[in-house]
Parts: structure tokens; C-alpha cells; sequence
């Protein structure tokens, strides 16, 4: 099976994912009269929902970055390599679901837990996978893809899971609603790798 | 006619369908205060809706490498093929419909029919798609398709439909909430072919 | 501008259109308790929603084949053209509002004439389209596009045009909510144009 | 990096939020026996929607020209690059809720000046993005890209942030209702800059 077709679909599922998110911004419901200041209070009161948007379309695009990368190196698509990238839209497409989920009871731990814990699925999809078509180099990669690249590699899909359960951890410790500031450490991780 | 567009315009549509299925998933309503034993109550009452979703979205991405594989064989699209796919993709965009009505009365014979009976069209329609392009190979598939391709073809064509009749005879016999079991044969079918 | 990204972004547009369309059948909202017999009224009192549903799926496919076949023959996009396009998709993204209209309230006037008007634009953008540029070959056409061709195109491009016009006709004369049988005027116009 | 997978993402990502817009159009909720006459009404009272949607659309068209005229020019995609696309399709994939917002409480400052903000926003992203490309030519541009098209491209650059402006400063002076006008001064602005 060739790549195109799998990163066509690929793209567009997580087009469609990101895109999906704003479906969870609300719009004030409230009579025209009382707007001028119903909309505003209604809008900054919903900021969770907000730093939620803007969390989940970043990872999601940290994702995707990972997904474009790992496929500008494999050549060839198999039957095992097929379903692991679809269990992984599978979790993708869920970002929605979890992203509203945790919008609406950021203060409740369970909603924290479960939209990062659908990020870290999808952290250790793409580590698993990136790990099953490094051990048969000859068969999955392009020659062009050395020893070193692939540890670099390695290294960078370790950023994404790391920073799900640093979100997990302040979602336990701290607060729930604070846990999207776990995925912080992305930029500092991927810059302090680039080194 | 080229197959490139109609390959792009089925790849968005399976996308788009793939991740419309999770707006099936319903955010409960309960106030925060009661959140914290509303919200794990309210998702586990839902799991009908999961596994819905989950049995969906692979069955979906079953149906997409099918036409996939066909159009990796395909060479040229007439008028027919045509509104053969558009057919299979009007089928394909009432998954999310007929998925949210099978989670929503998932103890309703009615709703677990509907939803299977909309699988084994896709099913169906791929099927004779594929008698109908192999039966002019010379027309319609590359000079590569030999006559064992072929055939092997055929015989995985007919794994989606009897999966589909399988969740059909346990939604009857057995109990419609269990239907989506009947798609479990998937992979067990796929992999005595491959032998 | 080449013409590559402007198919994308048409064939997003038409994927994500024809998909939407979905959203608008409704699923019953019934106590579980009586939705064995509840669900099947409901679906069946929806009937318009379906063949709304198909009717808009069938005819939105066509013009996609319509600007398929187009842009089969256009090799160069300029600025006007552009924009003839992109005013073609606001009517083509209109559609799943219109068809919603048109399935809640089949027998008001109003609501088959906005339905059968909206495709009526549409059908006659992609005629004006092709008068634009079989008015000037040299500068937008493949050197391989003969008159013939051009004028072949041109009939054709009078069908949904004209099953636009039955389909009011019908809404006005016999019944708003028959408008769809409109549409089946489609087939017969080119299977006899195909002669 | 290469420009291809970016652009597919962007190519979806406008797509669904072009498409989208579509959701703010209110089907109206009345009885079938009053529809004949409150149809009409609830359409003709929800003017601004109509005009919002039309203006959203043809914005967010105008910026993806804009951008598909940029990757045009660009032949390589860094990391910084790549996320000053992410974080313009971020607003992009905003503008449906903005949309919606300034369609439902047109009367109010607030927001229109959301609505209008998030186009200047994304005006000035892909402003400084060809600011940073063309500062540094050789890496980010295809050679045949000269002095004349980087300033030529400038220019045309400032016409989106200037109607945004425009239109901001038609819901203070004005009224907010009336912030659409602001985005004739387009076509108006591109005429005289073709000269």
C-alpha cells in the first residue's frame, strides 16, 4: 500500500478534529436587551473553554507535525502499520468529545483525566509506531534515514506523552482546570532537544 | 475520467463521516456542583454510545482501504463507476445518522437493523462494484490485476458483508445492544484469507 | 494560479457539504420505554428529510462532476474565474441549510422554492463559468478541447439548469413537497445528450 | 519540511471552516400550521446571518487565496514558519463561532469587534509571515520570485487588515450591524493595486 492515500486521510481527519473544536465555543443564549452585558460576562466566564480550544488545536497540530514527519520517512504501509495509524484517528476524532467534556467540568478531575489521557494514547500510538517501523529499517524506511535520526526521533515522541502526564500531574496535585499548562513544557522540551 | 478527484472526493467524505461520529457522543448537562458523581455516572450509562462509535469508526476505515485497494487496481472510471461510489459515498455519509440512532436505542431491534443494514449496503455496493470492474479488466484495471488478484479480491469482498449479516443474526437472536460483537469476525476472516 | 489547489479546496467544500447534509435528519428524541414503537413513526413520518437527503446528495455530486469535468479541460485560473468559482461553492455550502428548510416544512412554497433556487445558482454560475472561458480557449482551455467539445459541454450544462425549473414548476403547480421528482429529469436529459 | 502536506491541512481546514458557517443559519422552529406566513418572517428577521455568512465566507476565500498565492513562492517550511500557519489557522478555525456570535447579537459593539478583530488578526499573521519569508529569500523562496513580486505581494497584504479596520471603525462610528460594508473596500483596494 502506498502512503498517499493513508496521509490524505490523515489530513483530513485531523482538519476536520481541529476544526470540530469550536463547535464546543458556546454562543451566549440571551434576549438582545440585555446583551451589552450578558455577552461579555457569558464570554469571560467560558474561558476555560477557550484555553481549551487553543490546547487541543496546538497538540493536535504537534500530532499532526509528528504524524507528517514519521511518514516523510517511511516508505511503504502494511496491514499492522494501516490499523495502528487508524487507532490513532480513532483517538484523534475523540479530541472533540474530550475537549468539551473538559471545557464544561474543568473543575471536576475526572474530565482533566480523561482529555489527557486521550493525548497520551495518541503520544504512545505514535512512539509504538515509530518504534515498529525502526526495527525493520530495511523494510519501512527510505535508505536516506540513518541510525541517528531515528534515536532523534525517538527522543522528540517522548515530548508529547511527557507533557500529557505533566498535565496529568497538576490536574492531580494542583487543580484539574489548570492542567493545560502541562503541555508547556512542549516548546521548552522540543527546544532544549534541538540543541 | 480520472480516478484522482473521485479518490480525494471519497477520501474527504470518509473523513469527514469518521469524525462526525463523534458528535454522537453526548457532554452530559448536570449542574458542577454534582458533577464529580453526575459525570462518571452519566458516561458509563453511555457506553452503548462508545462502542457505537468505536465499531463505526473501524468498520468505516475497513471500507475505506477496501476502496482503496479496488482503486489501486482501478485504471480509468466511466459514468457507472461513478455513481456506483457516489451511490456507496451516500451510504457512507448516513453512518453518523444511523450511528447516533443505534447508540441513542440501542435496546431496539429496529435501531441495531437500520444500522447494521446500512453497513451491509456500503458492503454490498463494493462488492459488485468490484464484479462489475473485474468483469472488464481489459477496460477498467492496470495490466498488473491478474486473474488470483482477482479472485482474492472477491473472496475479501464479502468479509464486510458477513460481518454485517453476523450483527444481524445477534441483533435478532440474541439481543441488539450486542450487534456490534458480530464485527469482531472482521479480523478473525481476514486472517484465515490471508493463509 | 494552477488549478490543483482550487480542486482541493472544491473538493473539500462539496465532501464536507454532501456529508453535513447528515445533521439534518433528525434522531427521534423518545422515552426508551415506548421507542419500539415511537422510533419507526418517527423515521417514517420524517420521510421528506430522506429523500431530501438523497435528492441533495445526488444533485450536489453532479455538480462536482460537473466542475470535474471543467476543470478537465481548464488549464489556467485567473482572477475572475477564481472567484466565479468560490461563489459557485457559498451556494454549494448553502445546501445543507436549504435542504434542512426544505425537509422541516416539505409543504410551505417557500421552502422547496429557496431549495430548487439554490441549486438553479448554482447550475447557472457553472454555465456562465464555461461561456467565461469557451469564450476565450486560447487562454483558458487544454490545446486538446475542440469545438465540439465545447458545445457538447455547454448542452449538458443546460441539464441541472433545466431539473432546477421542473422541480419549481412541480413545487408550484402540483405540491411543494414534490419538488424532488424534479431532479429525476437528470438521467433521461443525458442519457439522451449521450446519443 | 515540505510545502505539500501544509497546504493539504490548510486546504481542510479552510474548507470545513468555509463549510461550517453554515450551522449558524437558524432552520426556524414553528409550527407546520403558521410556517406558510412565519417562514418568511423568522428568514427576513435573520437578515444578518445571511449577510454574515456571505461576508465570513468570501473573507475566509480572500485569505485562502492569499495563502495559497504565498506557498506559490515558498519552497521550504521551517519550524517557525510552520507555526505561524498553525496559529493563523487557529483564527481560521474560529471564524464560524465569531460568525455566529456577531450573527446572533449584531446590535452589540462587543461583538463585532470580535468578529472584525479575528480577521485583522489573521490579516497581520500572514502579513509578518511574508514579511519573515521575503526577509530571507534565498532559504524560503523559489528564485524566479524577484523584488517586484515581494512588494507587489506587500501591498496586496494590507488590503485584508485594512478593511478589517474599516470595518471596525464602521461599528464604532456607526453601528455594529454595519461593519460588513467594510469588506467592499476589497475588491476596491485590489482593482487600484492591479494598476
Amino acid at each position: 500500500m502506498s502512503t498517499h492515500r493513508l496521509e490524505a486521510l490523515t489530513d483530513g481527519i485531523f482538519a476536520i478534529a481541529m476544526t470540530l473544536l469550536v463547535l464546543n465555543l458556546d454562543v451566549p443564549d440571551v434576549p438582545l436587551e440585555t446583551a451589552a452585558s450578558a455577552v461579555p460576562a457569558f464570554l469571560l466566564s467560558n474561558w476555560p473553554q477557550f484555553t481549551n480550544y487553543a490546547v487541543a488545536f496546538f497538540v493536535l497540530a504537534g500530532f499532526w507535525t509528528v504524524h507528517h514527519k514519521q511518514f516523510h520517512s517511511i516508505r511503504h504501509v502494511t496491514g499492522p502499520l494501516l490499523w495502528l495509524n487508524i487507532l490513532a484517528l480513532l483517538f484523534v476524532a475523540l479530541v472533540p468529545f474530550t475537549t468539551s467534556l473538559s471545557g464544561d467540568y474543568h473543575p471536576i478531575l475526572l474530565s482533566a483525566v480523561i482529555f489527557d489521557v486521550n493525548f497520551l494514547i495518541i503520544g504512545i500510538i505514535y512512539l509504538v509506531q515509530w518504534l515498529y517501523v525502526s526495527g525493520n529499517p530495511e523494510r519501512f524506511l527510505h535508505a536516506s534515514v540513518d541510525g541517528h535520526r531515528i534515536v532523534q526521533a525517538k527522543r522528540r515522541l517522548l515530548v508529547l506523552p511527557l507533557a500529557a502526564t505533566a498535565a496529568l500531574a497538576i490536574s492531580v496535585i494542583i487543580a484539574p482546570g489548570l492542567n493545560g499548562f502541562g503541555y508547556l513544557i512542549i516548546p521548552i522540551l522540543l527546544a532544549a532537544l534541538r540543541r
